[in-house]
């Protein structure tokens, strides 16, 4: 399944890099992309994921998710 | 010995590591400072450094030296 999150802060190719590590490392993620200008995340995972658990991977990168 | 230079293009704490980690290979260099918000780098050394070496340093990470 495909999820979309909105994360604040990432000005660079570096702070891309720093989240998509942190999400792919999450249990059943398969697949991470990022746009860099928009902020947008799109996680592709086996099953649904728990938000607290991407907060917490975004979060440990340095970087804040926007509340849906 | 201290040289200040002008890195264009840093945008985050990753961008200073990029660039921290370069300089700090180059021979000689003891130290590097760097100043996010007004690009500044601070080089110490035990000689003086080859400005076209500190530019490909800087290149390598992905940034821009600024001429003096």
């Amino acid at each position: 399944m495909i999820t979309n999150y909105q994360v604040k802060g990432m000005t660079c190719g570096h702070c891309v890099s720093a989240v998509s590590a942190e999400l792919a490392a999450l249990d059943g993620v398969t697949e991470v992309q990022v746009d860099l200008a928009s902020g947008r995340v799109t996680v592709t995972s086996a099953g649904p994921l728990d938000t607290g658990d991407v907060r917490a991977a975004v979060d440990e990168a340095g970087y804040d998710l926007v509340e849906a």
